[in-house]
């Protein structure tokens, strides 16, 4: 995988992805063995919108592998506010950096920077489109709570703009997951997800569910996510639906005691504070894993004498 | 101390003061023998509200330890603006650092936050709450121009709102400190902190003034806050009273020749710039010796091989 | 050099100037052997003003040598709005840092802020004052590409406001270059810079165009900058005079074949992508070169073993 870009999810070849995993694992039981393994190397970070876990987490990731980072800063600081492309700014940052993350409104937006610039760049979300370092730590936490073969998982919330739910479906087709959706009816998963998902995992089981009720017994990992108010345009339209979609301990007496909970944060309403007491919660071990997961995947980018692990 | 919360200055005995300000002593006798101590350990900086100083000394202070830190960045381009709760941000971004600040603008915030994570959590200002490092660097100062033994102070200023005032006063209690408090009758001391200095100090020496004149001659430090704009309704009200506080070189005819004037920075009219030349100013000392006070407090918290400093 | 501070071209002598680039053409030559020259040094920044390249080239510049940056941050987050004066902003940071960068919208700004401070301090542009640190680099890039000996450049755009320019110019006075300016009327170099150019510079050859036809194919270097929108008071007369002065891949035909193209960026019409392509374009590796320039003159600066390269 050396000096590719992660732009994609799709990209993400099973290989790829348990080459990630098991590093990030090493990492993660040894991390003072990579203590310093890229000291003098710089990361660049391009966030074009707000961020705090993402940005917080590679930044952090860097730094525990004895490297450091470049920051962009906001917008309104930058020299975008006097009309430099893209293409431009990217080209001018990847002179500092050894490597660039990039954020950016814009779905697309990584794929043509990725094409003005020598350096690795990764894709830390590109509007609507994917988030794939997001995908990473997510199998990471179900690989370490649930284990990713014969998997039965739920996704629920809002399906039809949820990056994050988009890149993870994806992933997960290489494995023989079995991916119920749980949306109502106006945030289903886009059709031509759904469609992709069937091309894509010839054993594909897809289901779609406008309840949780009767498929929570089965699961092993409910992967819970945002309902955003802005996509109603009636507040008690948002409540009714809102409140459908939450979970409480009481929720839970019917899962499996195995159940694993998970969230990419940052949550609102969707899980009860109650949650983060049972065994049931791993989002915030979750939010967590950025951190070695970003370590391997750096680790592996940026080579070096790490190249027996690179591919 | 190791592995504790630093929440409130009230908290602090005697005896963790002067570890703190030892250590930071021998810091700053010879910052070389530290300046690889805490390397790889990562400090958390999540300011809710604007700060200079207290951000920049906190990163130079882990910095000169020859650690690193991790910025949540600004409220407006964090997660804060999705609605998460204080408790949920604290407990994601203490899985990427080895410890916490926090400045916040309610009061209690840092006790509440400090409920949720393992790290150590130093607040760096809650509100008209506490600011407990800001008195730790102010104890230094005065060690070190006119000693905490046999001490006779005057604060001076807004003495209602004043954080830094609080969190001091309680601190010098600890001492056998003679605190003279001076301001006008609209901005004295709140009852409560008086009433608590009476409690906690049996051989307490606490006074109030309206007047610097009556009081000065007597002082070894006199320590001189801001008296904001926005607190009185009138201007007019506002230049009368900000006029009867302010310090210049003939205000300070009166005083003893080794009379210590300090400041927490930042200033407007409240010390003339004349002032700095004479050898009475020891604000910009102040705020500079924020770094080795800083250093030796992030160094016991942190432990390691430091144990034999800890208590 | 040792302890100066970087105000304005001006003040660097031809020697100065050959100081640094030769030190910056080692350090490109060779980075690693400077890769921890001076760990544990922090350089604090103070940008008052936005900036994306030149920060995040200091920055970069530090950190490739193994030191770290302490930032200010935006003056929204600030001490400043509290109404704090640049004199003591800049003593209380003077204590966190060994060297000090400074941006403010003022002109004489870093004058004025290097007299109340003791580390070396390095004006990173001064409101329509000088850019000194930005010239260095042109510098370094023009000698890289077409050489400082016998030059001809032509200086195209916004030359009555821009810094760059003037800084530029003075420098360029110290070798033997041909300087032809070339902009609209209401744009041209200002008089008391075009009478400096001719006291400074015995055998200055110093000469004016509205237009680069004539003077393009005898150019060895073409130094474009950008025409502002709002410096004209009507939509239709900017866009015929930015038509007027862009740069496309037809304008190139009439130029020499090593004429080099530079730009100090962001860039929004002046010159066409598809010059991005051709031998001429330098601007990137222009940008790029801020780090080693940047890296040599904060070595020379902050001294230690380096004093053979010390004047």
């Amino acid at each position: 995988m050396r000096h590719d870009h992660v732009i994609t999810s799709k990209q993400l070849s099973r290989s790829d992805i348990e080459t990630v995993l098991d590093r990030a694992a090493e990492i993660r039981d040894d991390p003072t063995a990579v203590a310093d393994r890229h000291a003098g190397a710089l990361l660049g970070l391009l966030f074009f919108e707000p961020s705090t876990r993402t940005k917080m987490s590679f930044e952090t990731a860097m730094k525990r592998l004895g490297g450091d980072v470049v920051d962009m800063g906001s917008v309104e600081s930058s020299s975008v506010k006097k009309g430099e492309t893209l293409a431009d700014t990217v080209r001018v940052i990847e002179g500092y950096a050894d490597a660039l993350v990039l954020r950016h409104p814009k779905q697309g937006a990584a794929t043509m920077a990725s094409e003005f610039v020598d350096v690795p760049l990764l894709n830390a979300g590109d509007g609507a489109g994917q988030h794939p370092t997001q995908t990473l730590l997510d199998l990471y936490t179900i690989r370490e709570n649930a284990g990713l073969e014969d998997l039965t998982i739920g996704i629920m919330g809002d399906l039809k703009y949820g990056r994050t739910v988009h890149s993870l479906a994806y992933a997960l087709s290489n494995f023989d997951a079995h991916q119920h959706f749980i949306s109502p009816e106006s945030l289903r998963l886009p059709r031509e997800v759904v469609y992709d998902l069937h091309q894509e995992q010839e054993r594909a089981q897809v289901r779609e569910h406008e309840s949780l009720e009767e498929i929570l017994p089965s699961l092993d990992v409910l992967y819970v996510t945002r309902i955003q108010r802005e996509r109603f345009p009636d507040e008690t339209e948002y409540q009714k639906i809102a409140g459908e979609y939450q979970i409480g301990v009481d929720t839970l007496e019917a899962a499996s005691d195995d159940l694993t909970v998970m969230h990419p944060l940052p949550r609102v309403d969707e899980i009860a504070p109650e949650v983060d007491e049972t065994e049931h919660a791993a989002y915030f071990e979750q939010a967590h894993n950025g951190v070695p997961v970003r370590m391997a995947l750096l680790d592996l980018l940026l080579g070096d004498e790490g190249g027996e692990d690179d591919e």
